[in-house]
Formats: structure tokens, C-alpha cells, sequence
């Protein structure tokens, strides 16, 4: 059948992506359910990609995009969880950014019955990424103080909800002084990051540090003793709106290493993760898009964009503006 | 008033240390307790700090030792948790090694009922670091694979006590086949270190690490994803019944260093801690102490030597043969 999609043919700046007409391949395995894709997440990574930094990535020309929601167009004949007709979200390692995607029944999930289809590309990532640094890393309990430094983003907006939900006692930080009340909305104190540097704010059982790079120092030295660092993105690399390969790198020389003995003597953890790692891994998947449906925490949608306007989707992402999640949309 | 002391004078080997008579300041402030000491524990770093390794010993002369119990001789006005004639544990900070301690109230606790004072004063830092170890970095739970490679030890000794009342799938590591009976007395697996190192087991969510070094690395691999290796010592240093300043240079230089990103592709944490630097902080200890009262837990005694004997304990503690705890007895 014929669908559309946007692939990554050459790296570089966000004009390069565009969409185009591709054919798809509709054969069904026993176990395969095919989805007519409304919404497709953007996420940190696909930029990283779309540079031709990404370890991971597929050799070009390849399709990015690791979550979707949409209606199932049809199932293999194995598959019992889903019919068509049926509104599913789903994690997709690579390929994505697609009209039409197919996947394995345990990749896909029922869409929440509260969830409109747009919440539901912006859960599989975000969601995956804060309950695994929370709930598997950190395993934050009541009374914990948690610091998130990407508070605003995709991934902060589940952290905060989970927070709160855990009892922990939670300080979002933010680049500007306007998203201050969107962090108070979820019951955690705000602080921009000015403030937060300029205070004596210390002794954080959890910090979640997306920024990387030479943050991650000054972030150390605010844990208390037992404390765990964890570093889930590089964020430092996006300079004045737009990420290039200078700044990656930079931001990778300028992230720490750890010698067992200063963890010794100050007592602390470090840690790091890429939750896009954990999507291949049937288990975990299995167990973790169990907690989705049982949680009543939701994402928060900044903005979305037509497929056809993939390059300014990209370009607001690395704008560093927006709050919560930006999509593109594939029915406007 | 008189009393028996040992002293680091001079930096060296076990034979160094002997008991001598010392004049001791039994005034008393407000909180203070005076306490007739029964059994004093031997630890790992005091073994280093004779060697003149450790960062935070005193300059010398000084007293090492960390841990002590004994019966109450006399208290300050403002000392209502204990009246003369109580038996207590207490953790000290450096002076334990004395037949006679002074210490401020919060410091010391009652021995629990179903103790003995040699028992007592095995307790304090053994339980402190597996409780830290375990519940503070850890954060262990039911299902958990936990790993402890210093299973016989005194430390290992309540981590598999631990393990076992938090539901954890534990394997301990020693040494030596005849110890694994030992292990396996507390509902762990048992392995040596050579049948661990050729077998597959791995997707450990928890591995405690007491060897430092080289043995890092090993240790490393076999964390699952979203898994905390936690290094508390470094016995590498101790070769071949001994340790000298060059095996403890040698374990800290083959110790290695962490960068982030590793650590973000291999989606796993590091961390070390001291827990002696706990002892300071008395938030802290009244927290942990409170937990020694309420769990159900035991050291295991391996061996105790009369204070005339010190060097004979530091060097069987350095042999590496004990299961469990080294004491220093005053009243034989």
C-alpha cells in the first residue's frame, strides 16, 4: 500500500526532512497489528539523528520516530488484544514518523480511555523515560527530595506528576520565569535555573539531570549522602536554539567521569540512561506499558504540527520554548 | 581516672600496636555517658589508618576504633536514656580501642535485649553500612537479584540477613568452598568467587562490591539495565594476608573511573560510600540506630582476642579467614 513517511536521507539542519510518498508493505505476520498513524512524538534523540550523531541509528536513509498513536487498520491472525478500529499507542523503535506503521502486538497499548489521540504519542517515550528514572533508578520514596532540572519538558511533566503521587518533596527547575506556575500546577516548588544556583538548595536524595555536560558538577555537589545523579540527555548541546555537531561533542567532553574513590569519599551515586534502549527489550516493555495503563498520570501536549511542517516541529523542539510534548500530526 | 588505651604511634605493621595504661577524663557534660567497655570491633579501615592510609584518621598518636560496648559506669544531669549499670553499643567515632569511653548520649543505645556484649559491639558499623548499603542506595525490594561479594564478612553477614527479610533473589560470593554452608545458612545462593566468574549469572539489580580495583570492572558487566554497582572498600589492598601502602595504591590506581556517557549507553549506575562518614552526623545515626532496635537481625562473631592480643587480631582480620566479626575484649 502507499503511505507517507519522513526519512532522514542526509544530516544536517531541520530543512532537510520533508515528507514523501512510500510504499509500505501491508503483509501481516500471525502477530502483527497495523496502525493508521494520527500522531507521531518528537523527541530529543531524532534531532540527535537527524545531526548524524546518534550511535544507535540505522545507516541513512531511515525513518526516526519512536512513538505513535492511532486506529488499527488490521491484525494478523494471532493477534487477540486488538480489532480494527481500535485506538492504540505504541513505542516504535525507529520508523515513527509514518502514515501507516505495523508492529508487534506487544509493542502496541490500548489507548488510555481518558487519553485523546495526540496524549497518546506524547506518552510512550516521556512515560517510559520518568518511571524508569523514578521508579527503577531512584525508586524515590515519600519524604525523598527530588530535584528535576528538565522540569518543563516531555519527560519533567510525567517526573513532576510522579513525585507527587510518591510524596516526594519536589523543586522543578526552568529556564524562564513564565513556566514557573506550570511547575507549581503539578504541586512541586519552581525555581529558574538562576535561582536555583544562587541558592543553598542542597541535599537532594534524586536529582534528574537532562542537561549534561559541565552541569553535572554543580548537580553532584547538591546531593546529599546516599544520593543518586542520573543523566538521561545532553541537553547542553542545543546552544542558542539549535544543536550541531560541535556542540554535542562539546557537551560530551564536558560531562564528568566518576573515579570510584571520590564516590567513596562523597558517598553518592551516579547513573545514566537512554530509555529508547529499553524498547527492544520485550520484558521490560511488557512491564512497563502495564504502569501506563494503571497510572492517572497524563502528558501535556505544547503543540502540534503537520507532517508537512516536520522542519519547524524540529525547530521548535531545539528552540527550547516549548512546555510538555510537540507532535506531528498526520490527518490535518 | 586510669585506663587502657591502644594507640597508632607509628605507622607499620600489626606488631606496632600494644595496650598501654592512659589517664582518661571522666568529667562529665550535660549529655555525656561513661562507659566501662567490654568488646571493642575491629574494621577493615582501621587496618588501612595503621598503615597511615587513611585520609581521615587523626594525626597520630591517636586511638583508632569505631564501635564498642560495654555496661554504663556514670552519666551527665542531662542523660535520662541511660542510668549506671546499662549495657549499651555504641559507634565512635576513632577512640574505641580504650577500656573506658566517653561519648555524648545520642551516640549510644541500648544493646538490644537478645544480645550479648560481645555481639553489641560487632553491631554499629556493620549494620550501618549494610543498612545504608542496601536501603538508602540500594533501595532493595522484593524479586530483586542481589549480588554480595563479601558475603562471610561482617558487612555480608547482615546483608544476607537483610536480603532475606526484603524478599531478594541474593547470591554471596566468598572466598573459600567451606564457607558456603555458612551463606547458604541464610537463605542465600553460595558461590565461590571462581565458579561465579565461569558461570553466567548476571541482571543483578544490586551488586555490593567490598573488593575495589580491578574486580570493578567484572562486577560492572553483570548489572542489568537500570542496575546500581556499589563499591564500600577496597580489599583488593589486602594481599596475600597482608596489606601495605603499595597494594592500597595499586587497588585505588586499578579502580575505575566512570565517564557519563558509559554510563548512559550501558544504562547503569555507580556508587561508593564510607560509612564511617555517617558516623559524624547525628540525624543521621539516631535514624539508623533506631532501625538496629526494631529489626531482627544478628552479627555472627567469628572470633574475640584479649586487648594484650591486638596485633594477633589485626592480623587474623587481615588473613582474610574470619567469618563474620573480629572483636578486642577488656575483661579477659
Amino acid at each position: 500500500m502507499e503511505g507517507l513517511s519522513i526519512e532522514i536521507t542526509s544530516y544536517g539542519k531541520a530543512e532537510l526532512l520533508s515528507v514523501k510518498e512510500k510504499s509500505i508493505d501491508d503483509s501481516l505476520e500471525e502477530k502483527d497489528v497495523l496502525i493508521d498513524v494520527h500522531y507521531s512524538g518528537i523527541n530529543f534523540a531524532d534531532i540527535v539523528m537527524r545531526l548524524g550523531m546518534y550511535q544507535d541509528a540505522p545507516p541513512k536513509p531511515f525513518v526516526p520516530g519512536y512513538e505513535i498513536s492511532g486506529i488499527v487498520r488490521a491484525v494478523g491472525k494471532g493477534v487477540k488484544r486488538f480489532k480494527v478500529g481500535d485506538k492504540v499507542m505504541a513505542g516504535t523503535r525507529f520508523g515513527g514518523y509514518s502514515s501507516v506503521v505495523k508492529l508487534p502486538d506487544w509493542q502496541v497499548l490500548p489507548l488510555p480511555e481518558n487519553f485523546s489521540l495526540a496524549e497518546g504519542a506524547a506518552t510512550p517515550v516521556n512515560y517510559i523515560t520518568a518511571h524508569i528514572a523514578l521508579h527503577e533508578f531512584g525508586r524515590i520514596r515519600k519524604g525523598d527530595r527530588v530535584l528535576i532540572d528538565c522540569a518543563t519538558g516531555g519527560v519533567g511533566v510525567f517526573c513532576l506528576q510522579m513525585c507527587q503521587a510518591a510524596g516526594a518533596e519536589t523543586i522543578g527547575l526552568t529556564s524562564s520565569e513564565s513556566k514557573k506556575s506550570f511547575i507549581e500546577g503539578y504541586g512541586a516548588r519552581a525555581m529558574t535555573h538562576e535561582e536555583f544556583w544562587s541558592s543553598s538548595e542542597k541535599d537532594f536524595n534524586f536529582i534528574l539531570n537532562s542537561t549534561g555536560g559541565k552541569s553535572l558538577k554543580g548537580f553532584y555537589d547538591r546531593l546529599t549522602k546516599s544520593g543518586l545523579l542520573l543523566c538521561i540527555g545532553l541537553q547542553q548541546a542545543i546552544n542558542q536554539g539549535k544543536s550541531t555537531p560541535f556542540s554535542i561533542v562539546k557537551a560530551l567532553v564536558q560531562s564528568p567521569w566518576y573515579p570510584i574513590l571520590k564516590l567513596m569519599m562523597g558517598s553518592k551515586s551516579v547513573g545514566g540512561f537512554n530509555a529508547l534502549k529499553f524498547f527492544d527489550d520485550e520484558e521490560w516493555m511488557k512491564k512497563l506499558l502495564v504502569n501506563i495503563e494503571q497510572s492517572q498520570i497524563k502528558p501535556h501536549i505544547d503543540k502540534s504540527f503537520s507532517s508537512k511542517d516536520v522542519a519547524s516541529a524540529h525547530q521548535y523542539l531545539e528552540s527550547k520554548k516549548a512546555k510538555g510534548k510537540v507532535l506531528i500530526s498526520w490527518r490535518e
